[in-house]
């Protein structure tokens, strides 16, 4: 089958690898009808992991149910499923208790397992024509039949549960002011599940004029940190107290507010001065215990210099890590069947698979509207 | 009066002050029968805040009211009460919540006041005489009459709540395992409480062989932090992963692990390295935005080097703050009434007033076996 | 000055009585601007309760601060200020712990208390020119001054917190389906509740056109309880299972579904009936121990029967009793000024006092519309 | 294989039964070696269910794993394992939610699966020697190897989860004082329960003089409600205003307070008399929609006359239902293994499985200290 492989730093290519076959009696294999390229992908598309070339891409994944092992009770062939990036088995201490993200089995040795991510484990992506699924009846979560919503259930895989998962981290509740860090897919989704959530007020500071237009289409209120220290006017507008919760949807890869370097603990910063005291920050945006690109030799350590003091003096409590997808993917879900969300406003792009490449070198580049693409292996 | 008065760095004065006056209706002055003095004392006993000479030290106290303001509607002369050392009005948006350590009413412009501690407000200590309390209807804690549990109930109005605060924030649940940093007084009150809310298996890590003893005797298991690594210790302990739960009872005074000097973020970075992944950590241990004292320029302004990509990777969640003691006070009181909890186990030394002084002198020594002061006004 | 006073069953007036003076020092006098009749006055207006004539009525309050205690620290004169109807102190065991509707302080002998309400206090209702309010830190709300949304602010004293209510005891949460009985102002308010904090299908069962017809309007689906056996249509609907939570607000006047008569139990039965086994249930629609007017002898005594079988079959978890308004009125009120709730759609009439007479009796009918009167003081 | 036959009302007799056999990839047999007698097994056994003839009887078991299918991952040959009584696939909506009693795909048509039980689907008993055991990965617990703490660990398949589970629904928290109704071995496992969560106070209501005194032996308050109005008793031992929870642990057989028959909803009322405002209710005691036996026409049908004015009128919340084990067992597991909990205090005959029929007869008719009988298959 035809599959996204990462050859080397900046270069993938759109290659003939080796059919998925059924390893186990809980697998199925999928059809994929829609795969998404993730922000996290560049990190790997960029150089700055361990990603070795050969790496079949694609964590964020749908399509049709194929063929069905043995041990699986709930899923037929030609079930409508997506599928989250997480790899979980449903049975271990964490998976569990909700925390499918932190998976023991999947990866041994490590707490978490993904598809077509570095370190995550032996599964292959979905930028792809098909994808096995292992722990079938725990990984699919069933859709309608037919193509509805298609650009907004691919969402499901990633984006809108983790937005939504800074949301609970930082258990947003009716009536509260958020300050959401980043306007990329993720903190988009982030503001969106804010306002699904009730909070009365929605910040959503970046500096990408395309992105802060779209917070304030969906009713939140652009903050560009280029103009003024984005803390003060967050403050300025929550009585001079800052807001009630705040979600960092922007990771270590942060941007330096007054110049052109990066600045991997500006964000953590940023949201301690901004809040209010008692609040508590989500934090889905991704750090890392190693990065070799890092700007210092703490941060290449994964080591941030960290207001901890400021922190403590507010009393703020902060949630970290990945999304536990499975965790909302079932009531987001049922959100967008009712037309109660639409998350694909955040899609720029819908492309067959073989324009990955360039959808790639784009996206990287953060050129021509390319905010989100959805690949179609089935064209 | 008589009352402790901070006279310079590493002094102490028990000298006569002008007795507390009735300011609002909705005061009372309560004759102080016990007052403890704190880890945080000896901060700003040592010279290491802003806090000038002149101050009247002592936020835990304990005592017989015997003037009520016509305000006050649930306190009369000779109730024998104990006040939380947050002074809170109770109707603000943040003691509504639960947050009475961060009242936006006592200390305009900052959230959060004290007896007797710098910069939080204008209320005079209780290492005295007499205390005025306001708001007394709110911060007074009714005890049985009578002088039975006294050191026990003086221990309500900071330290035992404050360990508790620690497992309430790392949401210690029974069976689980816990670790706490920290075996002085804070340390001991968490793995007190981790044990009264059921956990299977508490550590303790310190290096001071008489509190890792009584650590031992309530039932934790006590990890010398300069035999070897604690986090690898407990880990062992603890089937290779890690506790479910970790309580940082240190803060940015802490010693390192293997030379005699401070190194503000250890603990931290020990938590986060020891816990495993999911785990929470209640931070109750003191961390300040500026610190003259500390040992580089980061620190001195509460910054600190802190692994935050290895607590993302684990998904760890982190609470941090001085503790809401009035959320917790009346169910520890019940337990100790009902001789399910004898706190008192933590206090070394009963003093006179006047012998202020010489315990401050040799408690900031930690010398003598002086770990938990109580000093007696009254005689 | 003016007020409402209860004469007789089904017999209000407007009359002359004391001004309210001040009392404590933390009271102060509101200037009613406006207040509302509740369907919880009805009953002691039908002549159902134990009400004495010559009780003023009025629980729902709002307005302008006139006289203010030497005690009162956050309200000054002129505030615009709304008030929970129930009456708290803010300092006992169960107001320090949320459940403002369950003081111990202001209504000794029972746990809670409220204005112009019998067996609630000795409380004067609000239903006049002025209002006294104790603990008057604790009670008032303020508002933005000025007249803006006055009639959406006025709901915040009790049916806009009420039907929040039952969603909070439902813990309604984004993507569920829930069933409200009731379409009265509190189930609608229940009903617009659970569409603010993110349900996704919602129910509305009533048998008033003029109720369903709202119930669409705000984006719930109509069920007409006359039509067919209202569980069967929202089973239908909810594939088969029934709804993740349900909402009572009907309380123990419920109608039975095919006949003219009272059957007090029928909606906590059949919302048992309706909902998913794991449900919960949030019940603010009012049950009482004594009810002289009740259909058989057990009802008179407040015992129902109730289908405890099937729901402890189905596992349900029900919450009961009067809304803590103080809970959620600040929240919610930040809502109306952020423009994202606007509750007042409920209302149908906006009176001067003197009219109260005529709205009682057309209210108690339900005829022309009388489905939530405001009525306003001064004019 | 041997296993426990219900022959007809009041006989079981042990006979030959065909050895389970592997059905799914998923399942393993275990080969039993603990399977304890439940008091809800004599709902079958006095034949007040529709249980048939032929039944296996046995829902709490533990034993050693001998045949593994092809899909499991987790459990080994010769693995020690403890089963909840319920089964449960683990990926089904409830499963996820943590609702493992209720499983949506075990039973088909019905929301919960158990082994040996009527109406719980196809699921042979394990009062026999070997067991299979579906999503084996999902249901079996692990347990360290050897034969230490058999009669504890037997105690994780059901009571003291359920026990337990009383005190989850009751949300019992430090310091808190605790009602519970039932002697029996749930009831004592929930006092036990209560302790163990740092409860400051026990009340254990009950007849039985040996219940009574293993009440107070772990710690708990015994109250014999023959002797008085226990919730006169229990409030009088609480200041007047009762307990702050309640745990039923009785359900619909029970005993009148002052003559010798059944009142079905005794319990429930007495509760909700017995319990201050604001408490809620834990309530693991059976209640069932259809019951034959029941004294009168409307408990015959589940239906019961509960005092809901009363309970409204004191904000009661209420959590019902069936155990969900596996959100327990692996926490009070390891309270075993740590010596922290012991909850074998409660059982009083150890038997091999042929003297099942004598151990039926005696524990029905509660005789000869018959409180809670372990059979041993393997002798």
């Amino acid at each position: 089958m035809k599959a996204v492989v990462y050859k080397e730093p900046f270069k993938v290519a759109v290659e003939e690898v080796p059919d998925p076959r059924m390893e186990h009696p809980n697998d199925v294999i999928v059809r994929v009808t829609s795969t998404a390229i993730c922000g996290s992908d560049l990190h790997m598309y960029e150089g700055r992991t361990a990603a070795e070339p050969g790496i079949v891409f694609g964590h964020e994944n749908m399509g049709i149910v194929e063929e069905v092992g043995d041990g699986v009770t709930s899923i037929r062939q030609g079930d409508r499923v997506v599928m989250p990036f997480n790899v979980a088995c449903g049975f271990c201490k964490n998976c569990v208790a909700g925390y499918t993200g932190f998976c023991l089995t999947v990866n041994p040795g490590f707490a978490g397992g993904a598809y077509g991510y570095v370190a995550m484990g032996p599964f292959i992506g979905g930028q792809a024509e098909r994808l096995r699924v292992p722990y079938a009846d725990f990984n699919c979560l069933k859709l309608p039949p037919g193509d509805e919503h298609e650009t907004d259930f691919i969402l499901l895989a990633d984006i809108f549960p983790t937005g939504y998962h800074g949301c609970e981290l930082a258990q947003v509740s009716p009536g509260e002011s958020v300050a959401v860090y980043g306007g990329g897919p993720v903190g988009l989704m982030a503001a969106y599940s804010a306002l699904l959530r009730g909070a009365s007020k929605v910040f959503v500071v970046d500096r990408v004029a395309e992105r802060l237009q779209k917070a304030e289409q969906i009713g939140a209120i652009p903050i560009n940190f280029t103009e003024r220290n984005p803390a003060e006017q967050i403050k300025e507008q929550t009585g001079g107290e800052g807001p009630d919760k705040g979600v960092d949807a922007v990771g270590y890869q942060a941007q330096a507010h007054t110049e052109e370097r990066e600045e991997p603990a500006i964000v953590l910063n940023s949201l301690i001065d901004t809040v209010r005291p008692t609040a508590m920050l989500g934090i889905p945006g991704l750090y890392v215990p190693a990065d070799p690109g890092a700007p210092d030799e703490s941060a290449k350590r994964g080591q941030l210099l960290v207001s901890v003091g400021r922190a403590f003096e507010k009393g703020l409590r902060l949630g970290t890590g990945q999304c536990n997808v499975k965790r909302y993917n079932r009531q987001l879900r049922d959100l967008i069947i009712e037309d109660r969300a639409k998350p694909s406003f955040v899609v720029s792009h819908e492309l067959p698979l073989d324009q990955a490449p360039m959808a790639y070198e784009k996206f990287d580049k953060r050129v021509e509207g390319y905010t989100k693409v959805i690949l179609h292996p089935q064209g």
